[in-house]
């Protein structure tokens, strides 16, 4: 059996014993019933995840994902592609916003390359980031695959290994990416899953004017239209119109599942690599938690499909897994809520 | 002169030096433009109020202000009124929800009794709390006002004095509050101030059912048909359908605004207090950061009249402080990227 399959196998759903003991304990602490609303659903959902009323969460990681987009060849974002490369030196030089935000949350960042098309071996050499590229950039979606479906397996398999190495330092996953032109087939993916519209999945991305806007929504429906990407089978819309580092987004998360370990997701790149995860293993829904809503339009659609209300909504749009480190400590409140704070009968107050 | 009029003569507008140069700087980061969203936005406000792009954020204090309400007697709240001290002794304990959060945060938690009913003068003897007690309890507003208009200046000036005497160790102000039937004063305040009708200002409090909302609506009716309260008047608004605690709260924004010291804003209760001090000083609100929205709908009126949308939005309506404590990471993460995250020309990145 190949990796995804044994790792699908894995992937059971929720704990409700400790869903419930967790719902127990909560509803007995000094303040009117579920008065903090969505930080105890939150740590009821780390219990079911974890398996345990004392869900562990302290130690933190970020996975970046990068990889480059033939696509952008048909004029779909605002930067030139070998930004990507170059903001890849800015992760390693610690400056980018996801260095800063997970300093804050105490989190770990490890940079992948999952099919970047610049030279970056000087990084990985030095250990600086890791390698896993299927291949120097995708091919262009608009004319045809981005990949074989043989990529689009090692991409999400080679994600699925990382977290399982990963699983060993890490109690909290969060998904991030980086891959200029990536809002594109991110939208096309979501498209695809839903069935929504293309101009309900698509937007701005990096800020375009409205005349590359409409010209991004041509290229993601001749990408649909040329590829014919089948919604029941998530492997082949990563393939026809996804990205590497999106397939090492959902490996990650499918990973991160079979461990029993809570899966930030970031913004509209992570949530649509989210949905190949879900498209592969519905139950690998119960480890995500929504990190952000993100200001692209998709990642609504997206949301809704996996049954998701993020937890922050701050006009964002940054991605490396920004969104996902500023929810950090909302996880770490609710566990903190959970397990230290005390009962009526504990603080003698009148329930 | 007395200190409020002292105060409020000290209340500048917010830096637009500061704001602008902090606005540059953003601009400059290695990101799309502005695509963090609200947290550039907050730290652009951090610096307008601080005069600083490198606003001091990291001592912070949540004042919660406790009191008791006269008008619990008409049957408007789910708890009875001993639950207030039995909270204060919890607060002490550490047990409570502020407790947890604020510690999370690093934050430290001044409880400050501004009128409770019960005895709690051995907490007070022993400095576990602060005593600034105006009364024990106000009087029922449904017959007749709260307290007298010297009380509610009191009241104020004890939020003043106290704030200006902790920002000798406090770079970032929280307010909550602790008190049986203090949505009630808080709903009516709102509906003096803003001009909406009760049934928007009025939500269930700890949990009411309908019958009570019901019996709570007709409460709040009478105490303003009673009173009278002029919205052109904060202090007659505080006076007339108020309580001891928010009168503090209003204190605390007042005095934290005179020294240029951000005031995260909790709740309902305290965005009440937030209108006191609104009404009291329009350029006030320059200080004040809306940390959350609560489940009770008064709320909505009063950041509306604020022109205020929160940081958070997670379904909490517990009070004390907690959604002000959830919120400090944000500041944090927001003064973090202003003086963190790498420019364009310092990563070497296309822009």
């Amino acid at each position: 059996m190949n990796l995804i399959d044994k790792t699908l196998q894995k992937i059971t759903p929720a704990d409700s014993a400790s869903r419930a003991a967790a719902h127990a304990r909560m509803e007995r602490l000094t303040m009117p019933t579920w008065a903090l609303g969505r930080l105890l659903d939150l740590a009821e959902d780390l219990s079911g995840i974890t398996g345990s009323i004392k869900p562990p969460v302290k130690r933190k990681t970020v996975v970046t994902m990068a990889g480059d987009h033939g696509v952008v060849e048909e004029g779909v974002s605002k930067y030139p592609q070998e930004v990507t490369v170059q903001m890849i030196h800015n992760f390693v030089a610690g400056g980018a916003g996801i260095n800063v935000l997970a300093r804050q949350a105490g989190a770990k960042v490890v940079i992948v390359d999952m099919g970047v098309k610049g030279d970056i071996s000087s990084l990985v050499k030095k250990g600086e980031i890791i390698s896993r590229s299927i291949g120097r950039g995708t091919k262009n979606i608009a004319k045809g695959p981005a990949m074989t479906r043989d990529e689009a397996i090692r991409s999400i398999e080679a994600g699925i290994e990382l977290a399982h190495k990963l699983s060993e330092i890490t109690d909290v996953f969060a998904t991030g990416d980086m891959g200029i032109g990536n809002t594109t087939p991110s939208s096309a993916i979501i498209a695809a899953m839903t069935g929504c519209d293309v101009d309900a999945a698509t937007g701005r991305g990096t800020g375009i004017e409205y005349n590359q806007l409409v010209r991004k929504l041509v290229v993601i429906q001749q990408a649909l239209n040329v590829n014919k990407p089948n919604p029941k089978d998530a492997l082949d819309v990563l393939a026809k119109v996804g990205g590497f580092e999106i397939g090492g987004i959902a490996g990650v998360i499918l990973g991160a599942a079979s461990k029993r370990k809570p899966v930030l997701v970031d913004g509209v790149i992570s949530t649509a690599g989210a949905l190949i995860a879900h498209g592969l293993c519905t139950q690998s829904v119960d480890y995500m938690i929504a990190a952000h809503k993100s200001v692209e339009p998709g990642q609504k659609a997206a949301l809704e499909k996996l049954g998701k209300v993020p937890l922050l909504d701050l006009n964002m749009r940054l991605g490396e897994g920004t969104g996902a480190a500023l929810a950090m400590p909302i996880i770490d409140a609710a566990v903190a809520i959970l397990t230290k704070m005390a009962t009526f009968e504990e603080a003698k107050v009148t329930g």
